[in-house]
């Protein structure tokens, strides 16, 4: 959108605080995107009036530095390195309003997003994804257009740009929710726009909205981040998930994390390297059931099999060695709880469904709520 | 849904009457639901406001038998075995106010179901049912979620289950309504979904609302459902729409029907014992012309071709058998009426359609009103 | 829909103006389609109420003849060649209201088109022009029915006609937007509507609302459409768009047009003959540079590989041939602009995007506009 992807109302930042937006040798991006913007804007230059609002907010608001729940700008969500601690808390308040706007929207349909329009940009389809966002917007009122077939825009025979296609929706649209198949689409959707763009997934690439929800989860369900015990099961290799949601859990004080994983798709070293780092305590352990019994969070995860290929010897060993079933639940706290990201197969048993400690429903549920808050925050702010 | 698919407002039920809902060895489905639902529940055994809301509404109403035209609670649309004539009674009441709020739409939009919510997750397309249901859905005031990629929530290879999809869908929904490829599979939907669930189509099995409106389209073209004589033509083996027909036609008093086919596709003997079972007068003929001279209705269905496989030629002989054309029209009663599931080939000559007894577009319409009637009634009650 | 695809409010036409109208043979279509849809008239004969209150205002009326900015009366959108230039800038006029409702659209929703439901019936996937109108049919408050699967409706193995799936679809909505992979067939929708029908582009036939959204363009930028010279350049010989646009500026006073294209794709010798009938001065060139200097309008297409099958070295030929860049921008006067009906490949370079002369993205939004004027026009009226 317009000056970077994410700043306080007229916050001046110290070097330390931008690290935790771009927290990588991203920064260029967020802080270059007006001028890369003005150099080849569609509107020959010309600022959209949306722009120059919030280039006046920046203006008059008062210089002090950034607090928890101080307002704040959020222009894009491209992913999950951009939020610090701060601003995470602060959606969730939002995230919570949002909660209570759904549960009376059929006596009270609100009207917060009236008169706005999403347009949903999905490169390849991702039902879930999209009807949540869909879900999001529709509940706060506001108006979607929809392709699932956006290959369309782009495809080999006509060979458009993304950037182009882009700056044909984003005339037909107050915000563009992408689902893309290449990693960095997103960012380069964010730095060609002029109204706020959300990641939805790009390939192998990062699916904020995703990471969010679940920190939002924990938060929501154990009452706290600070201090957690935190076990990650399943396929740590692969899963795109359960890596961001270590790199967002870093952010956090005391808080000790379990590595329980075949030895295929162990948690590689990356990660494991970020978090001594960053100072957080982590083991890996084959033992589900002590690590079960110790955590506040079991995050249980799925084994790709299409990432076997065509050693499904390997994939058989590795899918069942790690179920969570009653037995697994017998061991767990009571305050403790169950998440996945869904979908499941059968690395968490139907029968653990029906007890409270399942969380992944809950936790599906808690995606409309941190979607409407992002949306909220994107179009009318704070 | 909640309690049971389908129950008056606190009236207790003769042995008798609860027949007439499951009228088979499904009514373990229909009054099981809520146990079940308890037992596996994504809420932890909380109740959503809305069945607190139902069962409420359960408890304060008074408690006499079921009367024609008496409130009612409709939970799910599974199939049509659910509906007694009274109750379809009552829904064909609401049927008419939905034609009045859909004629004034434009200059008096409906606000009925404002702040509602419906998820059309249709796992095979059906662009006519598809439309028939958001139609009717806006034309009230709602709001849709769609998809015709359902199958995404559950690929080979990601392996979800269907009771997995319906509750993550149930958190961004209202209301359901779902086509599927596997007979059952609506069933399981509702059994699962704390939500209403419309079943619009599953595979071999059940499209309950097409059922609805021919009964509907019937009554409201010829005034009446008792003593009517109606022709069933054409495809009568495999056309799930003719058999559900006869079916509910059973319903009535002093009908007759007749069956008029191909000899490769005759009605199967199952129905012919359901309706002598019930008292209903049939017979089978081969006089297309003579049969329409009698009755009130002219049914008439495509021969599928699809069903012959490589026998092309009993095809074609089936195909061309009985036409319904201006020479048949010719003899049949001025207040008598053509109907057609739709789509047709050729089975009715295009000039048969500018007749005022061609009621088939008008059919299709009334789809229209079913479904508005039906939305009414599953979120907002009578 | 009735009586006629367009005709001034009662006024009583000179042949030379009904020419204009259907300026071919194809008037019949529009002066006997009620005749036609009587005959055949799914609601037997009773005309449907919008149908006698427009019958009504044709009365009501007062004769005289057709002046630039009067009332009119637009019933569908078939071709290009139904608009005559006052119909033109009677639209363009209303396109431009619908620039100033578009700005407020985020403050003050508009609710002009409430109540009113869209059905966009694509046979095959346009994503960029079914979101360009559903963007259009919300942001003046309608709702849409959407579908990119028309061809459910006439699979081959099902084999219903356009007319039947028409019929079905005008009862679910009250107007409909066809794209559909068969030259004629808007017409034949046309025809059988009861409703209003727009084409989104049939097959290799016509995509009006496209070539009105040139001609819009190019009198917002230019400020003028009498004694322009505008520059066509590409590939003249199949693209829908330079023909249509030939056609179009014939309508007005003193225009030249210059075309500048590879050999292989030349433009038709009927256009040509068209012009010179019309007394268009055009001439070819193949001196980018020059024709750039002198003319208003850069128009630029698009060479389809596609058109050259196995030929790819004529195609890297002609494909190369004719860029737009920064050299060609240099040329170019203060007040010229560069058109193009994207998506482009590298026919005009990305570094001609920032310049002020680069008209193709406003021109991509005037077709927002262009859609809201024709969907209120075509609704409500004037």
């Amino acid at each position: 959108m317009s000056s970077s992807a994410f700043s306080t109302h007229g916050a001046t930042l110290a070097p330390e605080q931008r690290k935790t937006f771009g927290d990588s040798n991203n920064s260029d991006f967020f802080h270059n995107k007006k001028n890369h913007v003005s150099m080849s804007c569609p509107n020959n230059g010309r600022l959209l009036s949306k722009d120059r609002i919030q280039c006046k907010a920046l203006e008059v608001q008062s210089h002090h530095t950034f607090l928890k729940g101080e307002k704040f700008q959020l222009e894009d969500v491209i992913e999950a390195q951009q939020f610090d601690r701060d601003t995470l808390s602060a959606i969730f308040e939002v995230a919570r309003e949002m909660e209570t706007i759904e549960k009376k929207s059929q006596s009270h349909g609100s009207q917060l997003l009236n008169g706005y329009l999403m347009a949903t940009l999905f490169y390849e389809p991702s039902t879930r994804t999209r009807l949540s966002f869909e879900s999001a917007m529709k509940r706060l009122g506001g108006e979607v257009l929809t392709t699932e077939n956006a290959r369309e825009f782009s495809s080999a025979a006509k060979g458009e740009t993304l950037e182009d296609s882009i700056r044909t929706v984003e005339g037909y649209s107050d915000i563009i929710v992408m689902r893309h198949f290449e990693s960095g689409a997103a960012r380069r959707a964010a730095m060609t726009a002029n109204i706020p763009v959300i990641n939805a997934g790009d390939g192998p690439g990062q699916h904020p909205t995703q990471a969010l929800l679940d920190v939002y989860t924990i938060e929501r369900e154990i009452g706290k981040l600070d201090g957690i015990k935190v076990g990650l099961v399943g396929d740590l290799a692969n899963g795109r998930t359960v890596r961001s949601l270590a790199y967002l859990l870093a952010k956090y004080n005391d808080v000790k994390i379990y590595f329980v994983s075949p030895e295929v798709v162990k948690m590689k070293e990356d990660i494991k390297e970020y978090l001594t780092l960053k100072g957080v305590e982590w083991e890996e352990s084959a033992d589900l059931k002590e690590v079960a019994s110790k955590c506040d969070v079991v995050y249980q995860t799925r084994i790709q099999k299409e990432r076997f290929g065509e050693r499904s010897d390997l994939y058989e060993e590795a899918h069942g060695k790690y179920i969570i079933d009653r037995d697994v639940l017998g061991v767990m706290q009571k305050h403790a709880i169950v998440m996945h990201p869904l979908p499941r197969l059968d690395e968490i048993t139907v029968d653990v469904d029906g007890d409270p400690r399942a969380a992944y429903f809950r936790q599906a549920k808690n995606g409309l709520y941190i979607r409407m808050a992002l949306l909220k925050l994107l179009l009318v702010g704070w």
